[in-house]
This record gives structure tokens, sequence and C-alpha cells, in this order.
């Protein structure tokens, strides 16, 4: 757990600095929040254009107190706001310290640190929620097809009990979202504004239904403006926060193509759904698919599930050793695993018409699965082993 | 030029033996076709198999009486029969040798040599217009979507001055030859059956059209039934004979997905058009995708060009030493240079315009292609410099 004062120095700094810079990352990780702001409001700033910048913003206000007031507001909401190194924080946020952009220029590609807190609404505990998820992003002016494609994404994954990450945006972002929450699934919007004023206001019923049943999240402060450049920071968090992410339309140019970008710098798996080629809408997702070798061509659930389950594989702790137990795994018992639910117990039979495996085969696999640990027998079934450290 | 007898006994072997047959074209290498004509009614083939077909064959009639009456046919046809070493006879399809498909497990993925012979009717002579020429094909059972983009694809080749080859069937095939032909180009149709019937029937205003202004090739001979596994055969000839194939349409395991696997296995361009996931006549685009690296995504004629132009330019003979003088061509020389009418010559302007590049970078370009060789100056513009020697 963060100290109150800590706490209300990250959101100072949050404020003062922006989410992302670099700089104010590194600074905080060797001084910690407390001495970092005391060095920036001094004018101690190891670098002009961020003292230029804590110079400006300081003209706005005095961060100590606009964080306190923050901080209350947060309260009032129902809101929290958690930083590592919390239980809840989401420890593959920490990729973005090494994540270069090649050619990066522009500002929004530079400054892509973590953030150094995250505001939330919903039950749901953000590290656990995101270590099992999966974004699905694209264009704002989606076509019937494009919506149509993300919203059966949406609903399969969380009907296999992944958590469907996204913008919260028009078209598929939306379409994305509905589809998990008419599964009964969890979802995450992550804002590029405060928690308590989700953009845009078309969604505010979507949102409403996020935070009773999912999470709202946002790098910013309560208050804070959908600022334009805000969505593109914001991206490398949904890159980052995620096992993969799946762009279903996006025009050229496209800011969901911009999210891509990072999940592929971040070797997160980077999968597209392809579109007519007389689709407008289906530009950039071609456009990614045709420049980047590391993209990868989805057209539906299983293929996603594919690309998911094997890195999810690879990112889990070493269980035994150096080598990962769930590299021997062969489809089927990759897919069996993939099938079980986060929580609880599930039969034999059960699992395997989940899997689509045939029962035989799903018992020898469960028996192998029991053997590497991957897997628990219970009285009640087969249950995933749950990891002997939290990767928080 | 082939001797009569030559000619004679090469059409004889390829009613007996179907064409493909690894064993005789190896036979006709070593021994000549007469010799192995002769080999074989004797009882002398060195393979049981062959000896069975052969035997088997000989019921149905005399091969040498056959092959006269063929010739003759082909004669009043006003068709005509080539074959190696004649200078019509398109030297590509000598790559046919060395095609190793893997798990090749099925008769028609393992007996892929050249044919032995072809039939044709048309003006153009063959070589001459596969030089230049792509393969579009796809699906039969098309959808609206895969005929206009056939449909489009085929006439913007054409419009280049790219030979657009396909197979005659409906659907993706029969687009791909009306765009050609709408846009006053070249096509040629590679039948499975013999050229003085081309199959299917509901295309026979289409054959004609192609016959006049394109031309009709056959392995077959005249009379011969288009027998279903006689397509799979014949897609090696479209593979092989082309620059580089483009896939519009197909269903899961489509006989148009085998095409590819040939194009891919012989390392020529295997581009594929993506289309909505939830097209049933998508899935066979989208796993060839997923499936094989060297398949590459197009959504239209720049990028077909921009894949077989640089083949093209690979495939081309060195105009000085070991350095091919196109290597170092940048996109820009390369598309004016891909955008060159492939007989006469053009103006700078009209150039310029037709491959989408300022007049004056079009000017500097022109100089550098005239240095390298590739392109000359006259009275009347700007044209490609013709090749010393020919390939055939």
């Amino acid at each position: 757990m963060n100290s109150t004062e800590d706490l209300h120095a990250r959101v100072a700094l949050t404020w003062l600095t922006e989410p992302g810079t670099r700089l104010v990352h590194r600074l905080v990780g060797r001084l910690g929040p407390v001495a970092t702001l005391d060095l920036l409001l001094d004018g101690g700033a190891p670098d002009e254009t961020l003292r230029t910048a804590v110079a400006a913003r300081l003209h706005a206000g005095d961060p100590r107190a606009v964080a306190a007031e923050a901080v209350a507001l947060t309260d009032r909401l129902g809101a929290r706001i958690i930083a590592p190194p919390d239980d809840e924080w989401p420890a593959p946020l920490g990729d973005l310290e090494g994540l270069v952009l090649p050619g990066a220029s522009r500002k929004v590609d530079r400054e892509t640190a973590p953030p150094l807190c995250i505001w939330v609404r919903g039950g749901w505990p953000l590290g656990e929620v995101l270590d099992r998820s999966v974004a699905v992003i694209g264009a704002r002016a989606a076509t019937g097809y494009g919506v149509h494609v993300a919203t059966e994404l949406g609903y399969g994954l969380a009907d296999r009990e992944w958590t469907v990450v996204s913008g919260g945006a028009f078209g598929i972002d939306a379409a994305a979202h509905r589809g998990a929450l008419n599964a009964g699934g969890v979802t995450v919007a992550v804002l590029a504004c405060g928690v308590d004023r989700p953009y845009p206001m078309g969604n505010s019923a979507l949102f409403d239904r996020i935070a009773e049943t999912g999470l709202l999240i946002s790098e910013w402060l309560p208050g804070a403006e959908p600022l334009r450049p805000r969505f593109l920071i914001r991206n490398r968090v949904i890159a980052a926060g995620t096992r993969g992410s799946v762009l279903v339309e996006a025009a050229a140019r496209s800011g969901a193509a911009q999210t891509m970008h990072r999940a592929i710098a971040l070797r997160r798996p980077a999968m597209v759904v392809p579109g007519p080629v007389t689709s407008a809408l289906s530009v950039g997702a071609h456009e990614l698919l045709r420049e980047y070798d590391r993209t990868r061509l989805v057209t539906g659930l299983a293929h996603v599930l594919e690309e998911v389950g094997r890195i999810g594989a690879d990112l889990a702790p070493p269980a035994r050793g150096a080598d990962r137990p769930t590299d021997v795994l062969d489809d089927e018992a990759a897919m069996l695993r993939e099938s079980m639910p986060r929580r609880g117990a599930i039969g034999a039979d059960a699992l395997a018409a989940r899997a689509g495996v045939p029962v035989r085969t799903a018992l020898r696999k469960l028996a192998l699965l029991e053997e590497l640990g991957l897997v628990t027998r219970r009285d009640d079934g087969y249950a995933l082993t749950r990891p002997q450290s939290s990767k928080g």
C-alpha cells in the first residue's frame, strides 16, 4: 500500500506533468513521489522542457491542493486511486518502461512511461481483471460489419471469461463493451478523462452499465477534460494492460492503429480483423497487416484465443525452475487450459464441450495439466491452480 | 521447332499418360519423345503404376492414330500445338520440374511435371503474352464483392498491359477475364479440357471473345473432357506460367487455394485479397494469409503491381554483368518502369500521370532509367529497351 502522502504526491505529479512523462517516472523510481514533487516544485526538474511545463501548470493552481481536492472527490464518487506497489496494480503496465516506438518524433510517441496512478470505478480488482484481458478497438465511424464483428468478439471473449478492454468510444469500442456486457462478462473502459465524466456523453448509459458490472479507469484526475492528445497517451495503457489487442476496423492512420503500434512494440499479440478491400474503414486494418510482420490476421474468437492463450502461457511466471510448463502444451491441452473458468471448478465433460475437444482427450490432457501443476483436481471438478505469489 | 514426328509423339504421350506425369517428363528429357513413346508402347515403362496406366489406356485406341487425328483436328480448328523448344514455349513452365509440394500425398500434388505440349487458340505468341502476366483466380460461387474486385483487378492489370490469366470458370475467373477484355487487354484462359470445347458451356460467349482477342490454351487434346482431377492438374500451369497469382475469394479448401499452394512452392508472388470475415467465400483467402508467411495481402492493383513488378525485375536477365540494374531502382523509378507500355513509346507527361508521380520527378527518374539502359528515349517519347536475347 502507498502511504497517503505518497499517493497525494503521485496525484499532484500526474496533474502537474501529464501521465506518461518519462523523466518524471524515472525520478519517482529513484527518489520516490514525495521527493520528486518537492524537486519539481522547487524548479529543480533536470530538463528545460519539463521545468517550463511545470512552471506553466503552476499558474493554474497549487498541485498539493489540487491533489487533496481530487482525492476527496474520488472518495465522494465511490472511486479509488491505485498505484504501485498496491496489490491491485496491473504489473504488465511496467512493460511501458521499456517501450520504444520506432521513429517516435511526437511527444505522445515518446512520453509513454507507465502511469503514476490510476483512478478506478467499479468493484473488481484491476490487476486481476486485466490478467486475462483482450483489447478490442477500432474506428468510431464503424460500419455495420465492424460493429457486428466487434460485438461478437466482445461477447465471445466475455463468455470465455476474458475481460474485454476498450476505450469507450462510439463504434467498435462501444460494440465490444456491449458484447461483453451482453455475455454477463467483465469489461473495462480505459478513459482519456476523469472517471466522473466519461466521454463521449452519448455513451453515458453504456458507461453506467460498465461501472456497475465492470470497471471505468483513467490516469487523469476527476474532472479532467478529454483533450485530443490524451486519447493517444491513453492508448499505451490499453496496449500494455492487456494480453493482446484486436483491431476490428480502422481508416488509414487512425488512433486505433496507433494502439496497435504500441502492442507491436510491446511484443503483445497484435491481431487484426480484415474486411472488404472496398471499405475505407478497413484500409487501416489492411495497412497494419501489410506493414507489420508481427500483426496477425484473425477472423474470430478462436483465432484470438489461440494468440492470447499462447502468449498468456509465455507470460505466466515459471512454476518450476526455468522451463515454463506451458511451453510443452499441445494445442488441445492449451485450449483446455484456456477454457477453464477463472474462478471455481468445472467438470471434465463441460470443459471438453467448451474447448471443443473429445471427453477422452480432455481427461488425458487434464491429467497432463495436473501433473504440470497447472490444474488442480477438486471434489467439484477441475480448477486452475492459483499461482504461488502475486505478480503485483 | 519440333519435328512433326516429335510433336506427334508428345501428343501421343499426353493422351497415353495424362499431363504432369513426372516419370514420362524425365524420360522425354533423356530419350526424346519418340523413343519414350516406343519404350512405353513396348511395355518398358520403368515403373509398375505407369505400365498399368499405359496398358489400360491402350484399350481405348492406338496412341499414334489418336495423335494424328488430334493434330489434324487442331489444324481444322485453326489452333496450334506448341512444345519446347519452340520460340513460343513459355520458359517459366520449366520451373515445374523442381516443384515440390510439401506433404504431397495425392497424385495431383505429385505429378506436377511441365506439360509435354500445349494447344493454343488465338493470335498471340504464348510465351510473350505470359512474360508479363498475372493470374487472377477464385471461387466459382463468388459474391458480388468478389466479382467486383476481380473485375477491377482484371481491368486494371490489362490497362497496364499485363496479361490476365485465369481458368475460365464461373465467378472470379470469368470476372477477371471480363475485366481484361473490357480494358481491351489480353487475357488467357487455361482450360482443363480440349480448346475446341471450353468448359463451362455457360461461358461460351466469353470464350469466343477470349479466342478472338486473347488465348485459349490447354494441355489436353481437342475433345478431352473436363474431368475433375484435370482442373487440379491444370492449376500448376496457371501458377507457373504467370509472374504471380492473386486469389480473390475462396471457400475453405478450394481449388483456387490449391493453385496458390503451387505459386507459393514455386516462389512466385502469392497474393490474397481479404474480405469480410463474415463471408464463407473469404474463409479460404484468410486461411492462406494466416498459414503461409509467403502470401501477401493485397487490396488492389497498386499492391499487385508492387509484387509482380519487383519479381518481374528479379527474373529479368541481367543486362550488364552480375548486378541487375533494376535492383537499384527506388519506388518511383520502379513504378514508372512498370507503367511503361509494353510496346511503343509514351510521353513523359502521360507516363507520370499513369504512374501517379509528379512530372518533374518522372523526368528525373526517366533519366536514371535511361542511364541504366532500361528505357530508351525516342522522338515520340520513352520506350522500354528491348532485351538483347530472347528467353524462349
